[in-house]
């Protein structure tokens, strides 16, 4: 059965976008006042380079300094991987063998006083490595000092989110057709997470089935309660496709719901699109959050609603910028993240709407594209 | 069909035994000269919590100071969790709630110009606040003050890993029933996989099958080559079984061999049991490692045995003890680690054989017992 989902594969990156994000990257350490970066397996480094090495306690970074050309340190073993990695002919590559020092190998490519921006997720091991090594030079965490590296999304990266966004909502269309009533939540769970591999997902990184009381806490993943003919079920779920996120919920219905249920559900559906109103370049982040909990608020479940408003997605599902009340970071187009409100009244039912919604040059746009309605299950 | 390998989930870990091996570690750090110890989501929090959140960036710190409680530095969201796993008892929590500072909630456990040691792979983000939250502090990794912190297993561990030792030994004798010539090695290494798993493994950590020339590199996984008769092939498989690591290598060989495929596969033998024999109670892992390359040398291969000749084995498939030349670590009864030489011949073939070993009061306790002599595979 043909579907937008399960479109080709979209365009591979280039050694020339590769290059084209690590001089931005540098260029914005510049401009931050940093000598450089330096850039640790995970996320960052799928984000600059492509290349995501099996994780392994021997360093490896990526060395960024503007004006120059990027170097990679790596282990002699993993050198040969890097080449075949799409960013791998964007990197000089600066490889150290079992016995010899990489903390003395990457010291020689850094300033002997200056200060560099360093993955959140490096090891400590590695960053107290360096700072014996180099005990003038300074470290800050790039979350900290340059939280939107990642956040503006290109033209290739956006195509790959609406890829992903399109399955996700590919898997909730269809699970609208399995039965609920009468099976656990990690049933359901398992089918979603199914249903995002068979739309082409390649990793599943969480499927919430929040039923009856269960859905009333945000932490709740899905757990061995048998749902039940008149539950309120949230379903979040998303993960990777293509190397990039997916992530959106919808709450559902086991048969007819109360007065109570719809009116919530209703108010959650126009918190959730005061919040998609809000999206616009050069409003804060924090500006989506206030939209959206003025809504809620309005209605009298303010103190129900207990957690941001949303949070970026790209080569991670959980990523800057973040919707909350005091970040003022304004929106820029290319920006992705989930607006994404809840209503959790405890010991009975919770209510939770989400999409991705990117920056456009007038607004936002949508990446899930699933009917908001209060969905009526079996 | 009934197997030592299917055998019934081990007794599991109490908070008494977590208890003890916290009590363990905040006496080793005392001991190095260290003021405490700061433990990391990851191995050593699982080692001595049986705690294993889901990776985020909220900051989770294990602190443990001799004689004092140990105390869990928790993002309130999880904490619910902590009280589920078996250590969970064993500690006090101090959660903290988005907004908090988790570097001064963590900062008023620790002296103001102490030195403590900090798990290798807790984030630089988080080193990086707790530096600046007590600039007085100083910390060292966890690998370079303490390696043997987890190295000596206790009873309850030493079931655990033979048990996981047991189904990797089941799995190396249910793949020589299947067929190996006209297959790639990828579908092998399925094979090795669904094994693992069959046999009560919750998780594949690696299935290498290396065929003809690419069982010459000991990096190589497994590739898209067809086994061809007359290929030798080299086996090396593990993961996790309730908790603890398996990791055992064997070579076949698809139809008759050569002579030198016999010898080079008889002087690997010779030099893993000289390995095996090498280890007893006081002896350096260096002895083990010299041992097993003596036969190699004396053969004619030294130039041919290209890595180290075991590692450490526990909640982790690769850790220490390494048994390398320069380590003069003694052995301790308890320690679990590989033997596992080989020869790799450059573009024609390479053999392996890998036993898990543990350290008994008088000598050696393989974990592995399988034939190591050169199967013969279709």
């Amino acid at each position: 059965m043909p579907s937008t989902a399960e479109s080709a594969t979209p365009a591979p990156f280039t050694a020339d976008d590769y290059r084209a994000r690590m001089a931005r990257a540098a260029r914005s350490a510049a401009e931050a006042g940093l000598s450089g970066l330096l850039v640790a397996p995970g996320p960052d480094l799928v984000h600059l380079t492509g290349y995501q090495p099996v994780p392994t306690e021997r360093l490896t970074f990526l060395v960024l300094v503007e004006g120059q050309d990027p170097v990679l340190v790596v282990p002699t073993l993993e050198a040969p991987d890097v080449a075949s990695a799409a960013g791998g002919a964007a990197l000089r590559l600066r490889d150290w063998t079992d016995g010899k020092d990489p903390y003395a190998v990457t010291a020689a490519l850094l300033e002997g006083r200056g200060r560099y921006g360093i993955s959140d997720n490096a090891w400590a091991m590695h960053l107290l490595g360096m700072q014996r090594e180099l005990p003038g030079t300074t470290y800050t965490s790039l979350t900290r000092t340059l939280p939107m590296l990642r956040a503006v999304k290109d033209e290739r990266e956006l195509a790959r989110l609406a890829a992903a966004g399109a399955a996700a909502d590919e898997t909730y269309r269809e699970i609208l057709k399995v039965r609920f009533s009468g099976r656990r939540e990690t049933d359901v769970a398992a089918d979603l997470a199914g249903l995002l591999l068979r739309f082409g997902h390649s990793q599943v990184d969480f499927t919430v089935v929040g039923s009856g009381p269960n859905g009333a806490n945000p932490h709740h993943e899905a757990g061995e309660r048998t749902i039940e003919e008149g539950d309120m079920v949230v379903l979040d779920f998303g993960g990777l496709k293509h190397g990039y996120g997916s992530d959106t919920s919808r709450t559902v219905h086991v048969g007819e719901p109360t007065e109570e249920e719809r009116r919530v559900h209703d108010v959650v559906r126009e918190a959730q699109q005061a919040g998609y109103e809000a999206v616009r370049p050069g409003a804060a982040c924090q500006d989506v959050d206030r939209a959206a909990r003025a809504v809620i608020d309005d209605a009298g479940y303010g103190a129900y609603f207990v957690h941001r408003t949303g949070h970026g997605i790209g080569v991670t599902t959980h990523e800057p910028p973040y919707m909350i009340e005091g970040e003022e970071q304004p929106l820029v187009p290319g920006m992705c993240f989930s607006v994404e409100p809840g209503i959790y009244l405890p010991g009975r039912f919770g209510v939770r709407i989400e999409d991705i919604v990117t920056v456009t040059e007038t607004g936002g746009r949508r990446l899930n594209n699933t009917p908001r309605e209060l969905a009526i299950v079996e």
